[in-house]
């Protein structure tokens, strides 16, 4: 599983602190500790409430690259902010994201083929996250057909069905669950698959578990990524068990530790 | 999630020594706290070592019936050991187990309806245990077609594609899960599924999260039941976090006592 660590996000306090205070070292420990417990990319996202979101989001990306030499996803909702950080984004590069409208995969697909970037692109477009799988599943055929009119590798193309928490949309999940599989046979090679999974427990009283249980039953239905907290340490026990599991790495007592990327 | 508690088993030294000395309490507390913990069925099994099987499982059936009305699964490889504990089985029955083998189904469908017991049916025969997906499917959908002629309800067979460990037949669990799915399309109604599930981390060093992770990507995959240990606390809750996010219980906060069954 491909995990990028979210804990780089300026909608939390201590990471609008240290951009506030252009302070490198709280920055540069958040990326070795998402590394160090097994992150395999870092999210990059200055929040939503910075005032020079360019400028930020650029210190962030330099920032980070002294501490680490781990992919970055570049997330924001705004093409300038991402293009201006892909211009000095020396790790490799994933764009946090585009969605489904045509406007939007026009830019970033480009984007994504002139700084040799991988693209996050959520199911989702001006009207909304769908109600539906089928609806899901034509966006994302949508996306994917407009990548491969580009000449995009659709392997550097993550499809994200967009998770909603348990406790306001709790009949969607099981579809998601399943739309994950039908996202791998719109094309060959096929796309992978994505999800931001910390919002399916957003407003719960029991977070990690709700979690940790989604990603599991997300693995078992070919999850290849998930932007998440890597520090959680039973998450990424699960994670390693399930793909244990899954036949990804071979048994071997210690698994656990054994099989946490470093 | 359907599970039948485990632990009155006579391969356990506690419920052996219990046996021996027609102790009782450690039965009826063994009942009453897998009951307690959410367990929905007792399996009961005197265990390989009893050089009276009869006599102990029967001792064991009516121990436990002062203490519980959950279904007993009377567990057995002989068959006249099952039909004795089924007549005197007040509590609701299921057999515990058949093969696909046409000789040994035509003993058990027979003693199922005699008994109105449910019964639990392994995709394996004379030849052992199939190591692809086909071959367990094949099996299935004999035994189904099998207890169809005999006019026997499909809502009471449990078909169980027979886990293994994950340290000798890591590539099997996968294609296990896989097959889940395939057993719920043989028939209308559609069969129902059970594993046993501490099988796949027989001889690991990390049980119970071997156990959970694997019940909850089985959960994932539609599973119905499983034989396990409902003193697991962290696998009971679990099951429970992976039934709410399949939508069979509706979110409350604090869904982890709610859907405790009790």
């Amino acid at each position: 599983m491909f995990i990028i660590g979210e804990l780089i996000n300026g909608m939390y306090k201590n990471v609008r602190e240290a951009i506030a205070k252009k302070d490198e070292s709280v920055i540069m420990n958040l990326a070795k500790e998402q590394e160090n417990s097994g992150a395999s990319a870092l999210d990059v996202n200055c929040g939503p409430l910075s005032k020079v979101p360019v400028e930020d989001m650029k210190w962030l990306v330099l920032t980070i690259q002294k501490a680490s030499k781990l992919p970055l996803a570049i997330d924001s909702t705004k093409p300038e902010v991402i293009r201006q950080a892909l211009e000095i984004t020396k790790n490799k590069a994933i764009i946090n994201s585009t969605s489904a409208d045509e406007e939007r995969l026009e830019i970033y697909v480009d984007m994504a083929l002139k700084y040799n970037a991988s693209l996050i692109a959520l199911t989702m477009d001006k009207k909304g996250v769908p109600q539906d799988k089928d609806a899901r599943l034509e966006l994302a055929a949508g996306i994917v057909a407009f990548a491969q009119a580009k000449n995009f590798d659709i392997n550097n193309l993550y499809l994200d069905p967009i998770v909603l928490p348990v406790n306001v949309a709790q009949p969607q999940l099981k579809l998601l669950l399943e739309v994950l599989h039908e996202f791998k046979i719109i094309s060959e090679p096929a796309p992978k698959t994505i999800v931001g999974l910390s919002n399916v427990s957003q407003g719960t009283c029991q977070r990690s578990i709700i979690n940790r249980v989604f990603l599991t039953m997300a693995a078992a239905h070919g999850l290849d990524a998930a932007i998440a907290d890597p520090l959680d340490k039973d998450l990424m026990d699960a994670v390693i068990t399930a793909e244990l599991l899954l036949n990804k790495n071979i048994y071997c007592d210690s698994f656990l530790t054994a099989y946490r990327k470093k």
